[in-house]
């Protein structure tokens, strides 16, 4: 069997952003995407436990240059203003085709 | 602390596969799962997005061999025919004994 | 873009161990948390099968000796007691510094 090493985004984040994330996602080369419902706790910049509401936990699996992408966009549009956190994991896959 | 390295194996497919992957993974040796609800696009084939309905992500953590087994049974028998993905991740358990 | 290398750790358990197990892990040093509604099966000593009911599925992006701290705790105190997996994955995060 043929495992094709890609790159697993999951981005956490208020709900209130899930139609602009999947719009991000897919815009930068994303193929598919889940999501599940989600709570929580973090810390954005001096504030915690900022973001106890509805969260999304959002996963996409893409090549390393579309991962990149998406945390660079994340970096520069939301990390600034919204409680989000993204990271990065390695998978490997059948039928990698599907997420190129 | 014996940390122990092992798959971790994620097959995000619709509900209705629940029960026959279920059944699937512990006859290849899988000795727990955990379930969430889902949701998500995804691809199959030549279409897109067509499992926009209830979706559920099963995993669990086994060793390589069986990870390979549930892998290649997906590929034989639900790929060709269901909205179906997988993917593996290197994990690190305590008690690894409880996976084989 | 700077990508960070941290450790993700995930604990399934049941629910009503969830106050607990935040409390645990925010005291040995987790920043934040994401918690999803969960279910599944899994062996615990001699038993199997016995922890169907509703359970966690909590994860948290700690540094390494954070991750270990967790892990003996849980391995100490809940691992003897309770119905509890964890396991540990590599991941890479942007904004490294939210989670030391």
């Amino acid at each position: 069997m043929d495992l094709v090493p890609l790159k697993l985004v999951t981005i956490v984040a208020e709900s209130i952003l899930e139609k602009k994330l999947v719009e991000e996602i897919k815009r930068l080369g994303a193929k598919g995407y889940t999501i599940v419902p989600a709570r929580g706790e973090g810390s954005r910049g001096m504030r915690s436990l900022d973001w106890e509401g509805q969260n999304i936990r959002l996963e996409t699996i893409v090549p390393e240059e579309v991962a990149l992408r998406i945390l660079a966009r994340l970096q520069e549009a939301y990390f600034p203003h919204y409680a989000v956190i993204a990271y990065v994991e390695n998978v490997w896959v059948v039928r990698g085709e599907k997420y190129i």
